[in-house]
């Protein structure tokens, strides 16, 4: 098997089995680092960095160093520099005919996939804005297969900002995919958000039980949790009560704690931010002595602020310097996979714990745009050749999923393109709560967010509701 | 024949057969991508940026990798940065020292030819501020070469900003020597500069035939131009009325119409700047159906921003993608060549269309300094020991060319360092209007701007005009 | 021997021995640069630049290029961009794991200890603020050793800023270890601080003679000396009277002027600045006819502003670029030493004019930090982890040195740790002073700012003076 010409835009585009198999190729280069010079010798990375990040730059860098190739950087690029006004899709073709594989970090969400779209070469996503950073993740699930053994079926913690940190949400799916169960710990105010919840209940299938007692708890204990989320098939037997269930899950111990900082360039300088940074919940030695971390492994993306105590620095628990040196092999292997200088057997038994669905596709040029300020597709410099396009994921109520930066529109408005033969008399739009919503097919959905849209568009209110 | 140690700093640098035998080896690279990994293994190239240019920087940094070389970087370059209040002349010494070639970008015109004078080793100019940007030239004449098997007799017509882009210039020049037919189409209010038109009736001796009725056929036609230039020596007959002429060009089809965006940093944010983008040409699917650009190639130095409408990426006449693409093994075979890792032998008819002309030169360390505010001579940092310099390339009106930025100055006085026997009751100044001008030898030659600056060198007005 | 995974933070840490045999390691890959390429073939060298300075960075780089290795490259870091509130010894641990040698320039004073105390690889110091940038000296003595053939014994005059430039301090104490004379011809109010003056004299162990004179001689003379250090075990035989040694001195000649730039980004951009600026001493050709320079070298570290005149460029006295140019193989042997890619062989005999001391070590979390607001010791991000540590250099007045900066700083109250058995009763304070300060052992010795800070550790004030 290969994983030649592929892109890595989100942890999604890899298998278990692939990842899986990715590990085992990653140990092999670290057993044999001086045996690799010689693997991507005369090929070229193109490292573009749109937004601060030495330190993942440099990681991957230092991989392609390792493999012999070479690298041409354009880093701290202000808009101006690379771009004068120019598209990504532009940008992209040009560098993709230089180099033989990009790696692109960009402030705005679904910016890696535009590139991987258009640059004809191998693009790896090395974080765009709030949405992904797939490689990350990789780096997290293979300290812990280092570890523990196994990614399967482990408990993990994930402490702090479960809000803002795009690096938590990866995991959490990805933790999910490997039948985890996760238990979350946010700061106050920085709770997993809604969307993500949806997506692990209804696409991963299993069940997230909160922690109702929250408040009274945050008094009496270290350790207090917001909720636990049990993947399917996962040989858990809950009990009735929540709270009983979290007390079940935390007697056998937890796997990994992963601690995150509070992503200040996300969170306003304003009163707000302030207030979350006070009671941000810090893990220190005291915290380690709670019997239910007697043998947790302490794990943190860096850098870190003040969440994570120095004095946890020399404990045998604590992985997070090790984590960051294990971003060099798998960057290694992911590289030299892509590039295809490497191959690798998948394991025959490819099992995910969550069965991925293929979603009807919504790709229209008007009556709907992404809401996220944040979109790539919604951006002046790729209007010009982007269009919408989403998926439905859910008709009740209707919700479209943009495919860029994955961010959810519920739309207000329906019409169907195949009506009543399409006489122009019989064009009519409804609400999106009403019936029509699953009577259309999702071929011939057209969705609008106003009334006025819609109009414009021919079409008149309907009768019915 | 070898370019060893020669520097490229404008595309006059390098003779047509010089240019052509660089299209061969860049084929013979092109076609053998791998085997030229050792050919510069050793070699350093210094690629300094003073001026954001991610993509430029880029492709030369990895045709250097393609060699198998090494690259060290300084881009984004601010003044305070290298510099700290240091000349070019010492940084490129310093820097001389430390690689085997250098390639500069730099916002002052004339700072690569400096480079070129002090660094001890070959420089390769990737633009100097308004000035020159040869290997662009390089590339978009390969590219011409590619498709049409031959750059010499081509018709190219070219559009958009023909005033403020400095690869329309050169480009222009290059393709005169090649003995093209030029068809200008510019944006309202960016027609080609004076300097480029003297340069081109005068030095390369063409014609250049203005297009009067050109408002009218603004209202008319699709293509409208302003004049066509015409390369003596090229087979054609023109008939006696202009508007005639371009109808006879058109007629037979253009070979390649090349683009270029508005360069809007070099147009100030203002009501005019508004202006020129308002009105700004654009092309697209409705224009390449008009029948004269039926065979067209479109080209297009990139980034483009409005100019060029993404509708045409996927026609086949549609090249600016490919030719990007080739300012990699182009500028492979420069490096390699000005290091002498590769040679080449140049056609035995090396023919030009245009006479190379060699001017008496001005060179005296009082009277004049260049005029041009962003000449790399008059900076304060540069004129510690750069002494102005410049070719007097007429006499009437006494017309001087800076060597460095090649901006053209007109003195105001002249007088002689030879009058009378020097003695100091002759010494007078008189009006570059006169007779004197034509009298007094080059080489006798002083010029001041002002009245004062005559007499503060002890000269005295004349009483003859 | 070997230096292999030791660090270059100051001067100090090579011996005369290990500095003289990296000359010889310098010279042997001078006259064979094609045959280093295989040597560093599979490291990474990481250069991070907190700091401008693309010519230090340039050399290094090339120089490790050189050698066959790789480079990643942090360059112009804004504190957001590496860190986002991280500290130095975390950067330095994550750097640490993905490369195999890292160069470090950081505003910071002290910077370059903390990396090499955490990274786990090789540190070269490449300029920590107004510390250390040993490389420099490096360069510096092996033009004169090249020049000279000994770098033992030398008489060489320094110029200019002697107040705020770094490479002159390192250089002074470099110089005394090898023996040297050295002649100061400070601009006026930028003479050397009272600190290394006190170094130099106390333990370097020589005799610093002011030239009382000085402001008739600037009248007189266009070389005026304000002082000259003279290498104890040097074969000197000084008058008594001052200004006739300096007469002496100068008549045998002097082997080096080192002139140095006005260190702008040091000195305020006020009247003071501009005072400094109008009177900063000029070497140009007319004070080269002085009798005393006539075999002279002239040196610079560059960049050169106004101080260096460039009609010197083509003395053959001048070597400034020539020592630019040995900066890289200075800085190839340094890396492959550390590397160990190479080993050297100490001269046997390995002796230095100045005996190194073994101060007492003062390490208290309390009592005391450094007073020097650029120390890395005391910034925000590293008091997490960094404990204050100082050398007892002097019990009279009680002065301690920062282990990290090198500054010195004289705590005004002191206190025993070990006092009438410890009981509370007797916890009592004193004057710095006071003759306890001799009466305690360094061991016991607690510090204090104030006497509220004293009282706060439960010390109460002595009756005894």
């Amino acid at each position: 098997m290969t994983l030649v010409n592929r892109s890595l835009v989100t942890i999604d585009d890899l298998s278990n089995g692939e990842i899986e198999a990715l590990f085992t190729l990653a140990d092999n280069m670290s057993d044999s680092m001086n045996e690799q010079l010689g693997l991507c010798r005369g090929k070229i990375m193109a490292s573009l960095f749109f937004e601060p990040s030495t330190r993942t730059r440099l990681s991957f860098e230092a991989a392609m160093y390792r493999l012999g190739g070479s690298v041409i950087t354009a880093s701290e690029v202000k808009e101006t520099s690379l771009a004068k006004g120019e598209s990504i899709a532009d940008m992209a073709r040009v560098v993709g005919s230089y180099a033989d594989i990009i790696v692109i970090r960009h402030p705005w969400e679904g910016a890696a996939k535009v590139v991987a779209d258009y640059a004809g070469i191998p693009v790896i996503n090395a974080g765009d804005g709030g949405h992904e950073h797939p490689t990350q993740t990789l780096c997290d699930l293979y300290t812990l297969k280092k570890e523990r053994n196994t990614i399967k079926g482990l408990k993990i913690a994930l402490w702090g900002d479960l809000k803002y940190g795009r690096t938590i949400h990866s995991l959490t799916y990805a933790l999910a995919r490997f039948g985890a169960t996760i238990l979350f710990r946010p700061g106050p105010g920085l709770e997993l958000p809604g969307h993500v919840i949806r997506k692990l209940t209804k696409e991963c299938g299993g069940e997230l039980i909160k922690y109702e007692a929250l408040d009274q708890a945050v008094e009496e204990r270290r350790f207090p949790l917001d909720a636990v989320y049990i993947t399917p098939g996962s040989p858990h037997q809950l009990a009735m009560m929540p709270d009983v269930s979290i007390q079940v899950e935390l007697k056998t111990g937890i796997d990994a704690l992963y601690v995150t900082r509070l992503q200040r360039e996300r969170v306003s300088a304003t009163a707000e931010g302030q207030e979350l940074r006070k009671d941000y919940p810090v893990v220190d030695k005291k915290l380690l002595k709670e019997k239910e971390l007697k043998g947790t492994l302490v794990m943190h993306p860096l850098p870190r602020v003040d969440e994570l105590a120095y004095e946890l620095d020399t404990d045998p628990r604590s992985l997070y310097f090790k984590q960051a040196a294990r971003g060099v092999p798998i960057r290694m292997a992911l590289i030299a996979l892509l590039l295809g200088t490497k191959k690798i057997s998948i394991p025959r038994e490819d099992v995910s714990f969550v069965t991925r669905r293929d979603y009807p596709v919504y790709r229209r040029a008007f009556g709907i745009k992404c809401s996220n300020p944040n979109c790539v597709s919604i951006q002046e410099t790729e209007t010009k050749y982007i269009k919408p396009e989403f998926k439905i994921v859910s008709d009740q109520p209707l919700t479209l999923r943009c495919v860029y930066c994955e961010h959810e529109v519920r739309p207000r408005y329906i019409a169907s393109s195949d009506w009543h033969e399409g006489t122009l008399e019989s064009k009519k739009y409804h609400s999106a709560d009403s019936q029509w919503t699953r009577r259309i097919k999702p071929e011939n959905l057209i969705v609008f967010d106003s009334e006025s849209e819609a109009e414009a568009h021919g079409f008149k209110p309907s009768h019915y509701a």
